[in-house]
């Protein structure tokens, strides 16, 4: 075998210890430790929990359940946005940013995944938005250093440009990567969401560029339904939708990513109306058929 | 002033001699002949059908009436798609778009605006729908060279790419473009929609690109809704919604297009729930404040 062949094995099965359960994925009906339960006992090694999940948790138990289970985080969902309107809630986001991260450490999780906002309330200025999430990633990534936990920044889809995120595709996020951190890799780099970046002409170009570049810190899956009925929550189940999953989820491992894979699905009216035990089963299944 | 200062004019108020009325604005309601009367009464200089417009339309007669009116067509709406599951389907949308063509002609449109299509029907290939709409493209290149009417390829929002478009970026469009036709440049170029193209991050490099390379064949205007509530039928009317409408227009000017500005809105229940009349007047009134 040459020493550059693809490192990727063909498909997922048997390797659900290397897979993650974001907690959207079930739609948030049940508490974080009986939701962590859950997916350990599915067979799941990785949980990634959303910060709403935490209210009124105490943390470090948490993470005591966690590690009884066998279960690591594989990120902390997510940032608060950061461009505003005013200097003083941009400020406040850092501040709000920062106690995240310094929970994300005591949970000990692989990265924090930054979701970085759209416009700012009332602008049409995307470059200002740009600018204002530069300024913002900037500013957190000293405290992501002190506190050990990457920043994970997350292109979304364009289709959330105006409310979610001005960061639209791979190429954008790995460039805001080489402008804040060119030499120190090891607390910036980009989580891939699938639903995000399956369309990009240039996917497979920037998934090798962000290989090469050491700044893979997530890779997410689910699947984008031919008949979309909603622009946020009706993302499909892996298998059920158009995305070559296993030919994108290869081109990553071969870049050199040997980290979860998480399965993170809005589905409103589908998932989210089933047993958090089925919707498990039907991700472990589909985990190790399609991707 | 300097011999490369913009020559974009700092609004298009007194401009709808330039601007043109995309017939789904309107909705589809009426007979394409009363839509044409009502768009040259409100002042605009040009229309684009649809081809459904035309069902059961002597067309000679629709250009008479169209030159008594005083008004031109900015392009023909729109290709079949191209991508199909079998050789067959594929050569009868070829055939198709060559008898658009001649109507095209038979109008005197100013283009014939390409929506290629996503997948083929069953299929998660993107390569291949894309190599598909490449082969159709030039396959097609002939008949619009020998009819006189160019094809303005419109890419299409990234959330169409499984079931409209799988050309999503202008930069992708006008690779095709150079790949197709790299000399000859008369016959084959794009169409600037701001709806599917305005979130971009590399938006204005290829505006600029596309106006050296003599490429923009068109340009259409509408607006991104902060809350959009569909896919496909909730565009904005000019100024209610997040684009930078005027920097984007003048960037697209100082390119070197002086051609036809089209409104295209599909507005299922905003705006084609209002009287005709007051479509237009709105639709005057913003591209003269807003753009």
């Amino acid at each position: 075998m040459r020493s550059d062949a693809p490192v990727s094995t063909t498909t997922l099965r048997g390797q659900l210890q290397r897979c993650s359960i974001n907690s959207a994925t079930l739609g948030h009906r049940s508490p974080i430790d009986r939701v962590a339960r859950r997916v350990a006992d599915a067979g799941f090694g990785w949980i990634a929990p959303w910060r709403r999940d935490l209210e009124g948790v105490d943390v470090p138990s948490l993470r005591r359940q966690l590690d009884d289970d066998g279960l690591r985080v594989s990120s902390l969902c997510r940032s608060t946005f950061f461009p505003h309107a005013t200097a003083d809630a941009r400020a406040r986001s850092i501040d709000d940013n920062k106690a995240a991260l310094d929970t994300a450490a005591e949970l000990r999780a692989a990265c924090y995944v930054l979701v970085v906002g759209g416009l700012a309330e009332g602008s049409r200025d995307l470059d200002a938005a740009r600018d204002q999430v530069i300024e913002g990633i900037g500013t957190l990534l000293d405290h992501a250093a002190k506190v050990g936990v990457p920043l994970a920044l997350e292109p979304l889809h364009p289709m959330y440009a105006a409310d979610r995120s001005c960061v639209s595709t791979l190429r954008q996020a790995l460039d805001i990567c080489d402008l804040l951190s060119p030499h120190d890799r090891r607390f910036l780099g980009v989580a891939i969401d699938i639903y995000h970046v399956w369309w990009d002409p240039d996917l497979f170009e920037q998934i090798g560029r962000a290989g090469r570049d050491r700044r893979i810190l997530g890779f997410h899956v689910s699947d984008w339904l031919r008949e979309t009925g909603d622009l946020l929550l009706d993302r499909g189940m892996m298998g059920d939708g158009v995305v070559e999953l296993n030919r994108i989820r290869r081109a990553v491992d071969d870049a050199g990513y040997d980290g979860p894979i998480e399965v993170e699905i809005f589905s409103r009216d589908t998932w989210w109306t089933r047993a958090e035990e089925a919707v498990l089963r039907a991700c472990a299944d589909r985990l190790e058929t399609c991707c």
